[in-house]
């Protein structure tokens, strides 16, 4: 794409009452418009790096058998209150909103209720499960304060799956394999090496659920990490039970701040049996099906990705996400030679099946250099007065580090990078 | 993808409080989900198929040079009342919500107010337009009654393109080609030759805008077509200035019930003006911009094709939209042989890049045919006891032809569908 029909512009300067990072840096690098506090718009770079996020997601999704659908926003109050979730003593985060015909509806912030009565529908017997359906929907929050830009927001983007077992060994299968999973999401989005599974709270069904949290020092969170066995533990279950049930060593774990950006929880039977999703089994009885549910958050993700690679100078997009792979920059300054040089570049990479923001406006060279720097694309190439197809330059953005091509290797490397 | 792990089944009966033709074959085939009147969720049938239609949708914004981007749903009161289209006096089908920090917020039923405020951030100076900005996101309407399915929704999804020019004619010029595009639309969708232009009535800035109707008798709209020069005009702008404007006679044109698949309209400075929209000219002096917008409804559209193609059968998807390409269906009764031929035709299908949806279920062939019917998919191919590679059948859903081909001639099609 080239910059001139990009839209938008960077900015010197984040909004005054801006204060997380994420939001700052993704706010001066045209990724995000802040509607209001925890309400962002996603322009043009925002929504294709939004859209690899989850294209990742949804590859890892489909790798482990689950199937993808789209559920409403709009919540029925009678369903919620068959789980005793819909009273706001129960649940304060609502937003709710009337119907002109009469009644009340809610905007989700998980779909439990409507997943488990969709599968009630469709499931009877024991040759129907198990199953794993989830999808990516706007999720909605009535949080009291929204200060940390896209960590934390009212309106945010969500992947959740749910599984549905016939037994409690075929549950912790599905649950085994969603961890898996997750596992390779963080690794691919380049945040394995500090993202940990950790032990937190359970509820009736299990002793423990799990979290994924990003070690970032905004982090709300607060966990305790093994660095050698790779195991970490919420502060809310750092009890001598739990530490002998893990085999560690208080004195062994170093606190560290972190970001939630995964949870997996065993549900039980806590919304099959108040909204009858039950099988029969091969011996004729009826059984409850036993669920799970799994959040990952893609708006969520967008900000610690900003947060933990964000530089003084900008944004650094790992290469599975960024919007575009190559910042194709022309600092000749109109010589027409390297004009045309530049063009048949941008021609030659896109057709090799590389995405390229080509920065063909009329601005100074440090401008583009700033801008690119804010921007975050993982390559540069800088087509300048003295580029000669034999030294085309390439730039990371990660540390500066350059790598000189001609053409043609140019190419190469671009056909197999596609 | 094998049915077996399709996760819906289809239904003999629709549910008896659903009226329309739409929701009645949409939920009977198992591509959406009634969650309350007027909402509902897609199940993987229902969002494949969409997806499809949006991404007709994205390939013509893209070709005429239109930027993606995705706005929130939630919107800022103070916004709106700068247009004056906050109160319910103004606007009667908000549905609106209270912030538990204060204050309330409106879900959004269209997007020139948060569109506009984004553009006045980005363009400055004449270099910055002409723009074409849209995003896919879904809307709420606050309807008194929701009996049409997927045709009139509470929840609905919706592509709103917005312009920005500097003249009038240039204005003129993007409302041209965004027209162009819908055509195009409309003819890769298949309804083409019974979606008219019509002429509908403008408002202060234009004497007309237009809108696309598709002829359909559950149609709540009324157009007046003339076959012979391709003109419609909506009921209410059928007076003699309209038709003189058009050089039509009122017996020339024929009366038709239809439903609005789009529509395109000139704002002029209607929202630029009191939201500070304006750009500076090379002169130097300071205008308003001139804005358009341009509806297209996804959901809707999802229920217009299964209105007007659907038979007493069930549905039938045009070629370009249908969630699968081709129902490959096994009634060879479990012989091991042809059950693994059927197999094998599956895996080369899938790797010759054409989406099959394999019955592989273990049910009898009557159900099968009933259940490929009901949902609807261009051409089945079917595997019987005596089927041989030498003489594999395809069926169209369309009139129920059939077409004999030896196993590499089908993948030699498939190979050049694809």
């Amino acid at each position: 794409m080239r910059q001139s029909q990009l839209f938008t512009k960077t900015r010197k300067e984040a909004p005054a009452d801006e204060v997380a990072k994420n939001a700052r840096l993704l706010t001066r690098a045209g990724f995000i418009y802040k509607e209001m506090a925890g309400v962002y718009s996603m322009l043009p770079l925002g929504l294709r790096t939004l859209n690899r996020i989850n294209a990742i997601v949804r590859g890892e999704m489909t790798a482990i058998g689950a199937v993808e659908l789209l559920m409403s926003v709009m919540q029925s109050k009678e369903l919620w209150e068959k789980t005793n979730r819909w009273d706001d003593a129960v649940v304060d985060n609502w937003f709710k909103t009337k119907l002109k015909a009469g009644g009340e509806v809610g905007l989700g912030f998980t779909q439990e209720e409507p997943m488990t009565r969709i599968v009630q529908g469709q499931v009877s017997s024991y040759v129907d499960l198990p199953r794993l359906l989830y999808h990516i929907q706007w999720k909605y929050r009535n949080e009291e304060r929204a200060k940390s830009g896209m960590l934390r927001g009212r309106e945010f983007l969500m992947k959740d799956l749910y599984s549905f077992a016939r037994t409690d060994a075929e549950h912790q299968q599905l649950y085994q394999s969603v961890a898996d999973a997750y596992e390779r999401i963080f690794n691919r989005l380049g945040i394995g090496n500090r993202t940990f599974k950790t032990f937190a709270s359970g509820g009736v069904f299990s002793k423990y659920s799990h979290e994924y949290q990003c070690l970032a020092d905004v982090g709300e969170d607060t966990i305790f990490v093994h660095p050698g066995k790779k195991i970490a533990i919420n502060r809310e279950v750092l009890v001598p039970e739990v530490l002998a049930d893990l085999g560690v060593e208080r004195s062994e774990l170093e606190e560290h701040a972190a970001i939630e950006v995964g949870n997996i929880f065993s549900l039980g039977t806590r919304f099959s049996e108040p909204l009858g999703l039950s099988y029969t089994a091969e011996d004729g009885a009826s059984h409850p099906v036993i669920m799970g549910s799994y959040g990952f958050g893609s708006t969520r993700m967008l900000g610690v990705l900003a947060e933990v690679f964000g530089d003084e100078k900008g944004l650094v997009w790992p290469v599975a996400v960024a919007p575009f792979m190559v910042h194709l920059v022309d600092v000749s300054g109109g010589a027409l030679e390297k004009k045309s040089f530049a063009d048949a570049l941008y021609t030659d990479l896109t057709q090799a099946g590389i995405e390229v923001l080509y920065d063909d406006r009329d601005a100074r060279a440090g401008e583009k250099f700033a801008d690119s720097d804010l921007i975050g694309i993982p390559f540069r190439i800088i087509v300048g007065k003295q580029t000669i197809p034999e030294q085309v330059e390439v730039v990371r953005r990660t540390d500066g580090g350059t790598m000189i091509f001609n053409r043609s290797q140019l190419l190469d490397q671009a056909t197999y990078a596609a």
